[in-house]
């Protein structure tokens, strides 16, 4: 019996992880994937508060090894389901079940890849998905932002402040994102380039262009870009939230209160599976409070 | 003219300022002590996620190094008052006045302190505003908690995981902590010095003992701690709040919603002045969510 599952162990999940185990709850965080989340696919990270500036991998390393010495238990193991089992949880994985007081869901918002020839090779070498990040990292060079929805003219904007030229990519010839960020999209120097799907990404040691089809004529461009940023969205993994009853919003992200409590009681939610600025720094601040009402939580269970 | 002005030069003001400068926002964080904030006052930080253990006054330092690379303005000055000025703020130090679009108050809530010889001296060498940072470094030595509050309680309770003894000091004799608390102390291994007023702290290079006087008889008596845990009260300083119209809530923490928005429209609020856990990261958190939503607000001025 753990007094609380971890589900994720990017920095939110890490940081609730070490939040419960210095206070001495037997916490277990369960991670699909490599530990340390997102920073693992940027760059350069520097705005985490006392790193001035880090490497998105070296800060990951830091937060998985600090969990580590904190006590956390850390498991690789994928998770099915989380169901209610009396007052405690039951979360399931492909190879075991285990028992828990109370749950931490902080398995992310994963962004949307383009499944395309070349992406994967330049993930973190030239391609990106935070522009936020690794905008700065561009200063001059010619960028293209890939995307429709606001997120990704955000992204396109907030670009032109460091890059040469910024191109915007979108497979249709009309953006679903909000009308006042259409508007500023205008007066913005982003060039548009629509109704192009990227085919491939190409490069040396990091990227230099995109292979682009036109939609209609089917014709392809070579577009030549430094960096690339992809937001063709991002996929909560609430469906195990769902499915325990904890309420999302329109977005499928895990509604929240201040104190990160979800509406079914022992069920807590952190990082950026619950929206919000989707920044490192924020969702280990999450991670952290989300831990210590854990705690609060199961220590009211002990009176009862 | 500023784009945000900053209140608070802790661990959330200066994660605003860099979030603020990484966004090109022309940002000025005013602090009228050391810039640093809490962590100043404590001996080891082993929770603020990448440092598995840190001396508090070295990460003060990384974070302001880390504002300053940043290109964040940082001045010595005492914010007396913030008021309205047209659409934009109006704000008052002893030399100058800034004016501003957007506000963040990340000024703290500072830990009262006795006001009793020997406190000062050694502050961070025995003595703590934090059981739940510092706890951990009393394996098996005796500490005291000084204070009768619901935090007093919780933190006394907390150490008997790690003191070999734990004594909690209290001038009445009898606690304001919720019922459930005390019901816990009762249950737990805290010994009570009631009616006891600590009048001196002694020791070599580091902490000692307490002098106590019994506050009837007026006797006094020397009290072998080698840990301090002070917790006779916060103090939000958030009058400057309050004459602006921003709502605080009964513990005089001003009220925030998740995106740290209080109810005055471009004002908002990061760190322990919005009360919550109180620790480093989950301020640092806050105060990366304040600047962004600042930037939003100062960018959604520019459209009208």
């Amino acid at each position: 019996m753990y007094d609380v599952v971890i589900v994720g162990g990017g920095p939110a999940g890490l940081t609730a992880g070490i939040f419960a185990a210095k206070r001495k709850l037997n916490a277990l965080v369960l991670e699909a994937g490599e530990p340390g989340g997102q920073p693992l696919y940027a760059f350069w990270i520097e705005n985490y508060t006392g790193f001035n500036k880090i490497e998105g991998k070296e800060l990951a390393k830091r937060f998985v090894e600090h969990a580590k010495e904190a006590g956390v238990q850390l498991k690789k193991e994928e998770v099915h389901s989380i169901e209610k089992k009396g007052s405690n949880f039951a979360v399931k994985t492909h190879d075991a079940e285990y028992e828990a007081k109370s749950i931490v869901i902080a398995s992310g918002a994963k962004c949307r890849n383009l499944g395309v020839c070349g992406e994967h090779e330049y993930l973190g070498k030239g391609i990106s998905f935070s522009a936020s990040c690794d905008a700065q990292n561009f200063k001059g060079k010619r960028v293209a932002v890939i995307g429709g929805g606001d997120s990704a003219l955000k992204a396109a904007i907030f670009c032109t402040q460091f890059a040469s030229e910024v191109y915007l990519v979108h497979r249709r010839n009309e953006f679903r994102a909000e009308e006042a960020l259409q508007a500023d999209l205008k007066k913005s120097s982003v060039k548009l380039m629509l109704n192009m799907e990227p085919k491939e990404f190409k490069g040396d040691a990091s990227l230099r262009s995109i292979i682009l089809e036109d939609a209609n004529t089917k014709q392809t461009t070579e577009l030549q870009v430094e960096g690339v940023f992809v937001y063709v969205g991002n996929t909560p993994a609430s469906s195990l939230a769902a499915k325990l009853g904890v309420q999302t919003d329109e977005k499928c992200f895990i509604k929240v209160d201040r104190m990160q409590r979800t509406n079914v009681p022992g069920v807590f939610a952190a990082g950026d599976i619950t929206g919000g600025i989707l920044q490192v720094v924020a969702a280990c601040g999450e991670g952290a409070v989300a831990a210590v009402k854990a705690y609060e939580y199961v220590k009211s269970l002990e009176k009862v």
